[in-house]
C-alpha cells in the first residue's frame, strides 16, 4: 500500500487526482532544522519506515525568494508567522528583486534505501498581497505569464499549472515504470 | 554528574568558567524546525534523557531582529549560510530599524518533568559587519553602550557582558539551591 503523509487534505486530494491509488496517513512526524527539503523529507521517511509497513511519499512545498538567495525555502512557515506575507513582499520591493520559485519536492521510499526524489518548479514574482487563500504565501506569489497571484485562480486553474502537480506526475511515471 | 551537550567548545569553556563542574558531550541530537528555542531545546534534552543517565544542559543563542518580528532567533544559522552578515544588515539597514536583541537559553533536565529554562539577553543594533569571529553574528552585533561589535572584543572582554555568561549565571544560582 502507498501512503501520502500529510496533515493537509488539500494536498493530499491534489496528489490522489493524479497518483491514483493512495492512502492518506494524517500522522505528525518531526520536521528537522535544515534549508535543504531533500534532508528533511529523508527524515521523515526514514521515521515512517521504523513505525509501519508499506511505501510512504512525504512532500515538501517551499518559496525561494531570488533576493534571499534561497531563503526562506522550507523555513516558510516561520516567516509568514513572524512577519507575514506583507513583511515577504516588503523585503523583495525593498531588494528590487522579486524573482522567486515555487517548488514541490516529492519524496518516495519503499525502504530505507529506495529513497527518490521528484521535483516540480514554478517561477513567478513576489508582488504585494492579492486575493484569498488557504495557502499561506498563495496571495504573493504571481507565476510568470499569468496576471493572477495563485490566490486568485480557482482550485482547478492553479492545479493544473502548480508545482505539485508536476512533481507528482514525475513520480507517478517512476512508480509506473517500477510496478510489477 | 552534569553533562553540557554542544559541539561548540568555546560555548562550553565559557559555561564551565562560571558553572564549574560540568563535562562536555559531543553528541548530535535532531534540532527540530521551530522559532521558540525553548522546543527545540526540550527536544533535544527529552532525546538525551532516553539514551543517558545524568542532568543534561543544552543552549541555544540566537540573533532577534526588530524588523523582522523576531527573526531569525533560532534559525539565524540558515540566514549566515544563505545571505550572511551582509544580507542580514541590508534588510535591517533598507527597513529603517537596526534594533536587535541576543539572547542564549540554557535548558536544564534532572527527568523528562524536571526541566527548566535560564535566559540571558543583550539588547543592540545590527551594523555592517566589522572585526574577526569564529562566531557567525558577532560582526554585525554591537551590543548597546558600546562602540565595537562582538566580534570586535576580545574574548574576555565579550565573556564578562555575554548573554551566555548572564543565562549561565541564573542557572547556577538555581542549581546551588537545589544541591542536596
Amino acid at each position: 500500500m502507498l501512503y501520502f503523509i500529510t496533515g493537509n487534505k488539500n494536498k493530499f486530494e491534489e496528489v490522489r487526482a493524479i497518483v491514483g491509488e493512495v492512502e492518506r496517513l494524517d500522522i505528525d512526524l518531526p520536521e528537522i532544522q535544515d534549508i535543504d527539503p531533500k534532508n528533511i523529507i529523508r527524515a521523515k521517511l526514514l521515521e515512517a519506515l521504523k513505525h509501519r509497513e508499506g511505501e510512504f511519499i512525504v512532500e515538501d512545498t517551499s518559496l525561494y525568494l531570488d533576493c534571499l538567495n534561497g531563503l526562506p525555502g522550507p523555513l516558510i512557515k516561520w516567516f509568514i508567522k513572524t512577519i507575514g506575507n506583507i513583511g515577504l513582499a516588503d523585503i523583495a520591493e525593498k531588494a528590487g528583486n522579486n524573482k522567486a520559485e515555487a517548488k514541490t519536492i516529492i519524496g518516495y521510499a519503499k525502504s530505507r534505501d529506495e529513497i527518490y526524489f521528484f521535483e516540480g518548479s514554478v517561477l513567478g514574482k513576489i508582488v504585494a498581497p492579492r486575493g484569498d487563500s488557504d495557502f499561506g504565501w498563495d496571495p504573493i506569489f504571481q507565476p510568470d505569464g499569468y496576471d493572477k497571484t495563485f490566490a486568485q485562480m480557482s482550485k482547478e486553474e492553479k492545479n493544473k499549472i502548480s508545482m505539485r502537480k508536476i512533481a507528482a506526475e514525475k513520480f507517478l511515471v517512476h512508480r509506473n515504470r517500477i510496478k510489477p
